[in-house]
């Protein structure tokens, strides 16, 4: 294992004085709790977006914390879900009485510390409501997950409901936005690679020289199946056929996002997004919007991501409406 | 080899497609000549910048196009210089009168086609001048380069005398700014692991796994040394020092980019600016304003760089001036 790392097991406390350094402007780090919160949290009136989950996603989810976006972000260890107490404490440090929103990507121990921590949150008085992501047609209950995977559709929905809450709309009505938006959209990655975590040492999986796995999770769990390397014209098939039969995208504008795992080149993902762009058009999407970088990675794994919304209107001008974070700028 | 690509040798020319689907609002694609130009160039009474090089280090130069930063850029095949045409393409392409700045990295055979190019663009009457960027500390006299090599500060110089064209500065005071900056800037770079050349197919070069490459030139050439793999605090050092002791950054403020090689995690990198952040400090550099993530990159290869630029004031608001690309955003 090759890592630009102190001790494996201070990787995420590290990193959080590195991001602290960097963003003292706009961030505020609880390094107690190990939690990122936008510098101006609370907001008066406004319902407090939080998420979370393992480290090494990154940027998602503490490049996303900012206006616009999330206010507080959870770092659990790398690949493990945040605890109970740190998703309690950023609950409580970004409610201004508006209560607060969560949006857990659907693994077992995220759902169950993030439901832990809205009950003890409610014990103290704060409203809190939770929107699960399952956005992942690979597979159904995989390694640590029953029912699809949260990937992807994370990084939109964290746009579009951040948006919202920016704009003043109560807990009720984001909390409905962010289940229309995950009702309205489909992901499927694929790994060229497998990836190391830093306190185990060695990849996580094995992958031939000539192997692909379609449908790889972000922790490195498995997909699908393994298929022989292929050109980026098929891969991207691989990608946009799976999509496509599980939710009917035509006669809306949709947003798409080519999402890198990590180590995969910008040049091979804008490569790739020609190539899946193509292929949604062919089969009838109206791509309305687009995002193409690495957004929510699997630390060193190459490959990349697929992710598809099917957007109202709503959605589209939210999904336009200024952000400003470290790692999504926009319409400032 | 794995990759996400078609055939190697179109690498270049498949990308450009997938740029063109992702960015039509903003850039507008030269196929013919591979060039990457804002949508609104040539602009009246602007003079235009120009950039470009081998591919493979994206988001740099293509990324960078837009308001604020580049009008244009040029695109060789992977670590290849843009051959003359393709300059001279981009420079008429953005010349409205007021004359092209030429922002070249310091590579033989870059050096050499921008000056074809140049002589050319003068003999249809545009006015040209160029900037050779040399800021790699490593090495002097390298595989492709006479002298020192030209790396991460190509960033800063991109935004800063980018921004300046766009407040109306004429083609000499750009280029004396463009001087200044490269006189002021110093960067050293280290990889984990070689980078593979889709048209080559094998790794650059050899590092064995518990090795460390001191001093990488950003297309895999030698550094000073090999030394064993250490920790971050180590590594950090390593780049420090070499920086500091040529040149003082003391007395005056800092940017200090913390850039990514291409396949090292966004969170090792925040770890790695938290090292570095507090090296410099220590040895008295105030750092003004700062950038961790990947911006001048080397395909798949794992490792991260730092510059260090001595900035005056000038140069300091010129930084914050907005600037809106698909890879840098800021202040709009």
């Amino acid at each position: 294992m090759k890592k630009l790392i102190n001790d494996a097991s201070d990787v995420v406390a590290d990193a959080l004085r590195g991001i602290e350094a960097a963003h003292a402007d706009r961030l505020r780090i609880d390094h107690d709790h190990q939690v990122i919160l936008r510098a101006d949290a609370p907001r008066a009136g406004k319902v407090g977006i939080v998420s979370g989950g393992g480290s090494g996603h990154e940027p998602l989810h503490g490049g996303f914390v900012g206006r616009g976006m999330l206010d507080a972000a959870c770092c659990g260890q790398v690949f493990t879900s945040p605890v109970p107490d740190q998703v309690m404490a950023a609950t409580t440090a970004v409610d201004a009485g508006a209560g607060v929103l969560h949006l857990v990507k659907n693994y077992t121990g995220d759902v169950m510390n993030f439901e832990m921590a809205a009950e003890l949150a409610a014990a103290e008085g704060v409203q809190v409501e939770a929107v699960v992501i399952d956005d992942d047609v690979a597979v159904t209950d995989s390694l640590y997950t029953a029912g699809r995977r949260g990937v992807g559709l994370t990084v939109l929905m964290e746009k579009i409901v951040g948006a919202a809450a920016e704009e003043g709309l109560d807990l009720a009505g984001l909390a409905s936005l962010a289940r229309r938006v995950n009702a309205s959209g489909r992901s499927m990655g694929v790994a060229l690679t497998s990836c190391t975590v830093p306190h185990v040492g060695r990849p996580t999986f094995d992958l031939g020289e000539d192997e692909l796995e379609i449908g790889i999770g972000i922790h490195g769990e498995p997909g699908r199946e393994r298929r022989p390397m292929a050109s980026a014209r098929e891969v991207a098939a691989m990608l946009v056929e799976p999509v496509l039969a599980d939710r009917d995208f035509t006669g809306a504008p949709a947003i798409v996002m080519l999402n890198g795992m990590g180590a995969t080149p910008l040049l091979e993902l804008y490569l790739m997004y020609g190539e899946v762009a193509t292929l949604l058009r062919e089969a009838g999407v109206e791509i309305a919007r687009n995002l193409v970088g690495n957004y929510i990675t699997s630390l060193d794994m190459a490959g990349c991501s697929l992710t598809v919304l099917g957007a109202d209107d709503d959605m589209l001008r939210l999904w336009d409406a200024p952000v400003d974070t470290p790692a999504l700028r926009w319409g400032l």
